[in-house]
């Protein structure tokens, strides 16, 4: 269907219209998962779609074919697509550059790839955005987020759990500067590649007073730092001081709390922080960054959603 | 040979002493190795061993075939052996239980306990070390390379690398206090398990220029901590900041500097740090804490044989 697809450079200056579409789309497409969104004429979500089809499960870089096979039924030659993600990454479809911070909005589209298919449908690829310097950072799909989550001249402090975790700061409504924390992949890894994993027995558990624990000894000023903290899950085992059963959960409130001690070095923590994130994993977030005395909210679901509207492309 | 072992209580308050046995020999056996030395009737190494047969690598909990295995040849009904490491450990051996730090080499030669086998050899099995209260830590097998490093009554910081480093803290020659660091583990789980391994070009480095910015970009009163620094070592590269050859290394430099820092954090640097391990990671961590503007020295090589000849047990 996309065969024979030509680029088409969205024009500088001039932000992404959508044009009389009947059909549009977004999809933020990540690492692990495939969201996508079908709008209605009058702006409206019409249908949704999520699968487990992140582009670290697609073989041989088949994008095209996963796209279809998850959202092919929807498409038409009048479709629009904007896409976001680790999907315009190096790995993924199509890359597109870094915008790098202080973002705002307009950049963001001013920097996007349009490709037309054959059929005369239009994909644009989103850019991502970079900080450059002593301490480099990057992010593919966050900032759509981002700017769905704020005010246009709020000033406030985004973070957004998940495998890599990202502390954002917004400065009267502009993506100012970012840090990406390891927190999630350096958890399953601890979890599932260490001596740590050992005596954890089968089975889960959520145990909100060992999350706790976990978070205030990363917290507590006399720590010696994640290496050594972390290795108490297992110590305090062995000595009696806890049961196996709270590995876990202490173990990620170490591994969260270091990340939001990460956090508080960088002095953002002055404005509120408003966490972006799937239902349960804001909630450990609130939990922990109360914990650490912190001005913490929960922010809007289908935040990506949002920030696409906010884009001017969805009517 | 062994067949029929019964338990020969070491006598509280008395030291491990090795009576007129003719044949002596002391096991490190660890993790992930197997060292083995066998003494002349002198006192001096007549004969030493090493394999990587750690007790991971023991299946079945089969360790009575590995130990005749490896020095079967060495042993006679005089043979006394002395054995250390994490073989005696609850995955070990024969378990023997942790002495509270602060802790003597008196009180480990007491913590011992000793197994005649049927042909009358004597197997001593030492005690590891524990840390009790809201930091708990364990050490097996370090405790005597301790030992073998320091002075009757010297004040200094001895710090072992490897797997789970050690930062102990000796003071007039009583092992104080310490902490365990998973540097080594989570250096390796983060390089095999992680999206940081994935640009990380065929083939080994070293670079001490590279390690070394890990190491100062780790201790900069800025950093916001481990699980930020280390994905820098993959946006730099996503930047081109620095070639992809530089990722182990910098990785390397940002993990043992978190090490070095919460070793900081503990107030245990104003002695002499004293480094003990094997000479090629010696070397980087010597580079490591000089860089970091401490006073460093490596300690001598062979410290668990000196240990144990300060246990008294080596004539």
């Amino acid at each position: 269907m996309m065969d024979g697809m030509a680029e088409v450079k969205t024009k500088r200056g001039k932000r992404i219209t959508m044009g009389d579409a009947k059909q549009r789309i977004i999809v933020d497409w990540g690492t692990s998962s495939f969201r996508a969104y079908r709008f209605g004429a009058g702006g409206e979500i019409a249908e949704q779609h999520q699968a487990a089809a992140g582009i670290l499960t697609v073989e041989n870089s088949a994008f095209e074919a996963v796209f279809i096979r998850e959202i092919g039924h929807w498409l038409t030659p009048q479709t629009e697509v904007l896409l976001s993600g680790m999907i315009t990454s190096r790995n993924g479809w199509i890359e597109t550059p870094y915008i790098e911070a202080p973002a705002t909005l307009a950049q963001l589209a001013e920097g996007a790839r349009a490709i037309t298919a054959k059929n005369g449908m239009v994909l644009h690829f989103l850019p991502g955005v970079c900080v450059k310097g002593a301490s480099p950072d990057v992010m593919r799909g966050e900032e759509i987020q981002v700017f769905g989550s704020v005010a246009p001249q709020e000033n406030v402090t985004v973070v957004l759990p998940g495998t890599h975790s990202k502390w954002v700061r917004v400065q009267a409504g502009v993506l100012h500067d970012f840090k990406s924390f390891m927190t999630g992949e350096v958890y399953a890894a601890l979890k599932a590649h260490t001596i740590l994993g050992r005596l954890i027995p089968e089975g889960t558990s959520t145990d909100d007073t060992a999350f706790n624990a976990g978070v205030r000894q990363a917290l507590n000023p006399g720590s010696a730092g994640l290496l050594n903290d972390i290795f108490t899950t297992r110590s305090g085992v062995l000595l009696g001081r806890f049961p196996p059963e709270e590995i876990t959960e202490r173990l990620s409130g170490i591994v969260i709390g270091h990340e939001i001690r990460g956090g508080l070095a960088l002095g953002w923590a002055e404005d509120v922080i408003r966490v972006v994130g799937e239902p349960g994993l804001t909630r450990r977030y609130l939990l922990a960054l109360r914990t650490a005395g912190l001005q913490a909210e929960a922010g809007p679901e289908n935040a990506a959603v949002k920030g696409f509207r906010r884009l001017g492309a969805l009517g």
